[in-house]
C-alpha cells in the first residue's frame, strides 16, 4: 500500500516520500523498513527519532525531527487503528452449522446461523440465539440460554441455568456459573456445603476475559450489567451484582454479595470484601483492598483503600518517616539542653 | 406455594396474608410481587421496608415495620435456604455409563454407577470409584485415582498419578497436578527444568474452585487435607501441605513447600512465601503477604503480615501521620522560641 | 534398591547399615521405614533427628546426630534428585500419530513424530514441528505455528496466528492469544471494543504455567523471550514484551505495553502498571505494585514499589510509629513545662 494512499484515506498531512510501499504495521521499537508505526503516548516521543519504520503517524502539532516520513493527523491512535486493520488477515468466519463431533442435546434450540464447533457438549434445554458462534470444546450446561450474535471462544464452561444476553463475548477458559463458596461450620470444625441454587445473568454487550470465574448465586442471581467489560483471571463471587458499563481489570476479585454500580472501574488486582456497595462512577486503584462502601465517583486506592488523595498523602508521609524521626531526635536533644539551662 | 403452608413447614409466626401465592425466591432488593425474601444480615435491615417481595423471613425479635407479610423464625438464613430449595428445579442426575464420545483406556477401572461425560479423555490405569460423575470434556491422566461419590465438573484437568479421595468436588477448569515451578539457574543466566516427579494427593471431602491450580510435588507429594475447601483461581505450589478443614478464599496463593495447618483460613488474595509453617487455626487476612511462620490461632494481616491488632494500630497511626507532622512542626517552633528566651 | 548401592552411585560417605532396602523417596516429615529423604535447607535440620526415614542424604559437613543411616554428599539436593528419579515410574511416551477423535484440518501441517491427543481441535493452516506432543482436548487456532519438541498439556487454548518456538512447554488450561483488553469510551459512558489484531510470539524454551493467560497484541505482537519461565495464573496483557530467561511467579500480572528486560524476576502476585520499562536483571518482590520504570538490576518491593532497602526501612519505621507518637507526646509535655518555667 502506497504511503500517499494511506495519507489520503486518513486525510493526513504527508511529510516525506509518498511513493514508499508500506507492507506492515509495527510498534516504534520493533518496526523495520516497510513498516508504518504511530505515536500516541508522549512517553514514546523519543522513539520516533530512532525508529526504523518507513513512516510514523503523529499528532498534528508534533514538533520534533524524524528520519522517516510523517503523517500528521488529529488522532494518531485512531488513524493507526484504521491502517492496522488494512493489513490484518481476517480469520475465516465460522460457517453456520453443528460440527459432527459436537454433542448437542436434541432438546437444545439453536437459532438461525448458529455455529457449534468440534467437541462441544451442549446439554438438555439449552437455547442459543441467531448467529452466535460457539467455538470448539465448550461445555454449555442444562437449560442455559445464550442470546444472538455472541462469541464464545474455545474451552469455555457455562453451567446450568445461566442466562446470557446479546452480543456477549466470552474468552477461552472462562467459567460462568460455578458454585459459590459457601459452607456452614460444624461443631467439630468441619464444613458442610451450602447449596448454591441461584444462577448467573450476563446482560447484553458484556465481554469476559480468559480464565475468569463468575460464581452462581446462593439463591437469586449473580448479575453482570449491560456493557460491562471484564478482563482475564478476574474472580466474581456469588451474588455479586455489577451495574452497566463498568470495567474490571486483570486479576481483580470481588467477594460475595458486593454490589458494584455503573461505570465503575476496578484496576488490576484490586480486591473487594463482601457485602459492600460501590457507587456509580467510582474508581478503585490497582491492588487496592476495599473494606468498606465507596461513594459514587470516589477514587480510592491503597490497602485498606481510602480516597486516593488521602492515600497518596499518607504514602508521601511514610516515605519521609526517617526524616521525621531525625527531627524528633533533634527536638529531644534541644529540649534536654533547655531543661538543663532552665534548672 | 401458599405462604401459610411455608409458615407451617418452617414453624414460623406468620404476620400478614397467608393466602398469598409464593412463586419464587429473591434478594430483598431484586424481589418483586410473588417473591419471598429474607433478612439475615442486619446490614440490610432498611431494605425490608422498601422491598417489593410479598413476604420476608425475619428473625424472631425483628422490631421494624414492613409493608409485606412477615415470617418470624429462629434462624432466618436456614429457613430461607429450605424455602429456596423448594423452588429450585434440579438438574437431571447424570446417568451411569460412559458417553460414546468419551475416550476411556481399556485399562481404566470404573466403579459401579460411574458417569463419564462426552469428550472426556481417560488415560491408562485410571481408577474411578463408585457413583463418581465426570462431567464432559475432562482429561484424567495416567494412573490417577479418584474415589467414590466425587463430582468433577467440565473441563477439569487431572494430571498423572494424582490421588483423589471420596466425595471430592472439583469445579470447571481447575488443574490438579501441573508441574511445580522449579529450575536450576545456569552460569549464562538460563534455566534448566528440575523434573517434578512427585504427585498431588487430595483427601476426602475437599472442594476445589474454578480455574484453581495445584502443582504436583518436586518429589513426594503436594497434599490437601480432608475437608479443606478451596475457592476459585487459587494457586497452590509444589510440595505445599494443607491440613484438614482449612479454607482458602479466591485468588489466594501459597508458595512452594509451605505447610498449612488444620482449620486455617486464608482470606482472598492472601499470598504466602515458600517454606513457611502456618499453625492450626490461624487466620490470614485478605491481601496479606506472609513472610514468616504463623503461630497456631494467630490472626495476621497486612503486607508484610503481622498480628492483626498490630497491623490495625500501625494503619491507624499511618492515617494520623499528617497530624504527627504538624505536632512536630509546632514543637520545633516552640523550642526555637524557648531557646530565644533562654539565651 | 540397597542403600549401599545408592551410596556408591552418589559417591557418598555411608554411615549406618548399607544393607537396608530403600523402596521410596519422601520428605523428612512424611517419610516412613524404607524411605530415603534429604536435607538441603538448614531450616529443616531439626527434622533429621525425628524423621522415620531409613536414610537421609545430608551435606558433607553435617554435624548433628540422627537415628537413621546417613549419606554424606557435596550437594544433597542434586544427589536426592538423582535418587528420586530412580524411583519414578515414567508416564508412557505419547506415540506419534493423530488420535481418531481429534479434528485436524486437512490444511494443517504436522511434522514427523507429532502426537495429537483425543478431542483436539486443530484449525486451518496450523503448523506443528517434529516430535511435538499435543495432549488431549487442546484447541489450536487458525494459522498458528508450534515448533518442534514442544509439550502442550491438555485443555490448552492457542488462538489464531500465535507463533510458538522450539521446546516450549505449556501447562493445562493456559490461554495464549486471547484478545487484549481495550475499549474506546463513548460519550454515554459505554465502551466499544478496539480490535485486537496483533498476535502472540513465544520464543524457544519458554515454559507457561497452568491457567495463565497471555493476550494477543492490539497490533504488532505480545512477545515472551527465549527461556523465560512463567508460573500458574499469571496475567500478561496485550503488547507486553518480555526478554530472555526472565521468571514470573504465580499470580503475577503485567499491564499492557510494559516492557520487561532479560533475567528479570517477578515474585508472586506482583503487579505492574502499563507502559513501563523494567531493566535487565531487575527483581520485583512479592505483591509489589510497580507504578514506574525500574532500573536494570534494581530490586524493588512494596506497593507502590520502591528500592527494597528503602521499603524495608520504611516498614521498620512504620512498625515503630506508636513509639514515635509517645516520644512526641513526651516532648509536648516537657515543652509545656519549660514554657511555664520560662514565663
Amino acid at each position: 500500500m502506497k504511503l500517499s494512499d494511506i495519507a489520503e484515506h486518513l486525510g493526513a498531512t504527508l511529510e516525506g516520500d509518498g511513493e514508499v510501499d508500506i507492507v506492515a504495521v509495527a510498534g516504534l521499537k520493533e518496526a523495520s523498513e516497510g513498516d508504518i508505526s504511530f505515536l500516541a503516548n508522549p512517553k514514546y516521543a523519543a522513539q520516533v527519532a530512532s525508529t526504523r519504520a518507513s513512516a510514523v503517524i503523529v499528532p498534528k502539532d508534533w514538533d520534533r525531527s524524524a528520519k522517516c516520513a510523517l503523517l500528521r493527523v488529529d488522532n494518531s491512535d485512531q488513524a493507526f487503528a484504521w491502517v492496522a486493520e488494512r493489513f490484518y488477515e481476517p480469520v475465516p468466519a465460522a460457517a453456520p452449522g453443528v460440527h459432527p463431533t459436537a454433542v448437542v442435546s436434541p432438546s437444545a434450540q439453536l437459532g438461525e446461523g448458529v455455529h457449534i464447533g468440534a467437541h462441544c457438549s451442549i446439554a438438555e434445554g439449552v437455547t442459543i440465539g441467531p448467529r452466535t458462534v460457539i467455538h470448539p470444546n465448550c461445555v454449555i450446561g442444562y437449560k442455559s440460554s445464550i442470546g444472538g450474535d455472541c462469541l464464545i471462544y474455545p474451552l469455555v464452561s457455562i453451567r446450568e441455568f445461566t442466562e446470557i444476553g446479546q452480543r456477549v463475548i466470552i474468552h477461552n477458559g472462562a467459567v460462568i456459573g460455578s458454585d459459590g463458596f459457601g459452607y456452614a461450620v460444624q461443631k467439630d470444625g468441619s464444613r458442610t456445603k451450602i447449596p448454591q441454587i441461584g444462577k448467573v445473568v450476563i446482560e447484553d454487550d458484556v465481554e469476559i476475559g480468559a480464565n475468569t470465574a463468575i460464581d452462581r448465586a446462593r439463591f437469586g442471581k449473580t448479575k453482570i450489567g449491560k456493557g460491562t467489560k471484564i478482563d482475564n483471571l478476574v474472580q466474581i463471587a456469588h451474588n455479586v451484582v455489577v451495574g452497566e458499563h463498568s470495567v474490571m481489570c486483570g486479576q481483580a476479585g470481588i467477594s460475595g454479595s458486593t454490589i458494584i454500580g455503573s461505570r465503575v472501574i476496578l484496576a488490576g488486582q484490586a480486591g473487594l470484601a463482601g457485602h459492600l456497595e460501590v457507587g456509580d462512577g467510582a474508581i478503585v486503584g490497582a491492588q487496592s483492598g476495599v473494606m468498606k462502601d465507596i461513594e459514587p465517583k470516589d477514587f480510592v486506592m491503597g490497602s485498606p483503600a481510602m480516597n486516593h488523595l488521602q492515600t497518596k498523602k499518607m504514602i508521601a508521609n511514610m516515605v519521609t518517616l526517617p526524616k521525621l524521626k531525625d527531627r524528633i531526635k533533634q527536638l529531644e536533644e534541644q529540649v534536654e539542653h533547655l531543661k538543663g539551662g532552665a534548672r
